[in-house]
């Protein structure tokens, strides 16, 4: 890409009004204390701008290809989208993940694992039919599938982010990659966050729950999560009006779907 | 990276016995003509590799992380999951995508995108509640999801590539970006072939279905498609016994699924 998208402004373009797939984008900017402009803050001209890019007639520019769907990264001449896309190409520019070699990979599969754990499987619970369809159009089986996401999937994910953990290519400390906060990090953290607040009563009783051994069976995993919202840079964003309550988003909380 | 991997041999290591998400692997080393040894041809072998990487008790090595699932790449001493993680770091080496620039993120988004159209939400079709299920426990759930994924689901994705095909970012000539053959072609082609295999009739109708124009709707995708099978070293590929038949496996054809 040319050279004058380094002191370029950073342009975050999403639907407004809830934390949803732009939030991952948001904690990697506020971490690293790097500028950004948060085009979701001013709806009356985002929302046009969202129609825009994703309308069938709009074919992107001489370089870019045309968007599919929102979050959209514009970086001086360049506009991306797909979330684990944008993850990697702001990760090494903000200082979150080495620029090249063997690490380049090994976060971007550990990201690409966790958005499919806790996003792209998080939203089939309320919409396992169809997103055209309304959730009230598709509960019963919305109920069904939510059964065995809380009981086996959460688990399932959660085992393998406590395995990479304990890892030595994790290294010391509390985080997941070489001994030192990445971005993967961050995408736990907002992973386990937007779970919790959708299925509270699953992570609660996974918080506790103990292993073979009788320690915490997931104790390193939630270490990690308390760890990033005490960062300074995280605990002052979270405490903000730029962090957005959770709604009717990725992460949605119907108390039917959680039944004992 | 350490820099003796560049002499090492690629070894592919996943489930034996059907394409599966290791096809678009194979595909990339057919067209490169780049050797590589696909373990998943000896089944006696490669169950209990895979079945051994993705062990509870594996936590991978000093540089590598675990892996959740196959298909695992090894090159060298590296060694990486997660399918497009795997063709980004191919696609480079085997000269179908630069190294770097703003098309290594271009490309990347695209394949996440035919990947999510094609591969997850495919998979969605047959396994609406959950993986751990049968299809048979599923079908009336799978049932509903296939009539959404065939009737507004394959049309958007179809509508999307056709879109990018018609863009200046596309070039001239039959390929998705840059006016040259990329892996994101021999990705696009897999996603169609498989899709032609599990709902033959929607594919057959997409492909003579007109727009308001009189024109093919979506000419530049099936033309796509033919060249890309027409490569001489992808057809000859597609001839070899190295070419797996489909079978219960991601493309799954159960004619109950896309009756009329």
């Amino acid at each position: 890409m040319s050279s004058e998208n380094n002191d370029a402004p950073y342009e975050l373009i999403y639907w407004p009004g809830l934390p949803g797939r732009g939030e991952w984008i948001r904690l990697l900017f506020e971490q690293a204390g790097v500028p950004y402009t948060d085009h979701t803050k001013n709806p009356e001209l985002v929302v046009p701008a969202v129609l825009e890019y994703i309308s069938a007639e709009n074919t992107g520019d001489a370089t870019n290809l045309p968007i599919l769907a929102p979050p959209i990264l514009k970086h001086g001449d360049l506009v991306i989208h797909q979330l684990p896309n944008i993850l990697l190409y702001l990760a090494p520019r903000l200082g979150l993940a080495p620029s090249q070699g063997s690490a380049v990979f090994h976060l971007n599969q550990l990201v690409l694992t966790l958005l499919d754990g806790f996003v792209n499987e998080m939203h089939e619970t309320h919409h396992p039919i169809a997103v055209s369809l309304y959730y009230e159009d598709q509960k019963p089986e919305a109920k069904r599938r939510s059964k065995y996401y809380v009981e086996e999937r959460i688990p399932k994910f959660l085992r393998y982010v406590q395995r990479v953990l304990g890892s030595q290519a994790s290294g010391d400390g509390p985080w997941l990659y070489g001994g030192e906060l990445t971005y993967a990090d961050l995408v736990l953290f907002q992973c386990l966050d937007g779970t919790k607040y959708a299925f509270p009563k699953t992570i609660e009783k996974l918080r506790k729950s103990k292993g073979s051994d009788g320690k915490g069976q997931y104790d390193g995993v939630f270490k990690l999560y308390d760890e990033v919202k005490s960062l300074p840079n995280i605990s002052s964003y979270l405490a903000s009006e730029r962090r957005q309550p959770y709604g009717d988003g990725i992460f949605r909380h119907y108390a039917e779907l959680e039944e004992e």
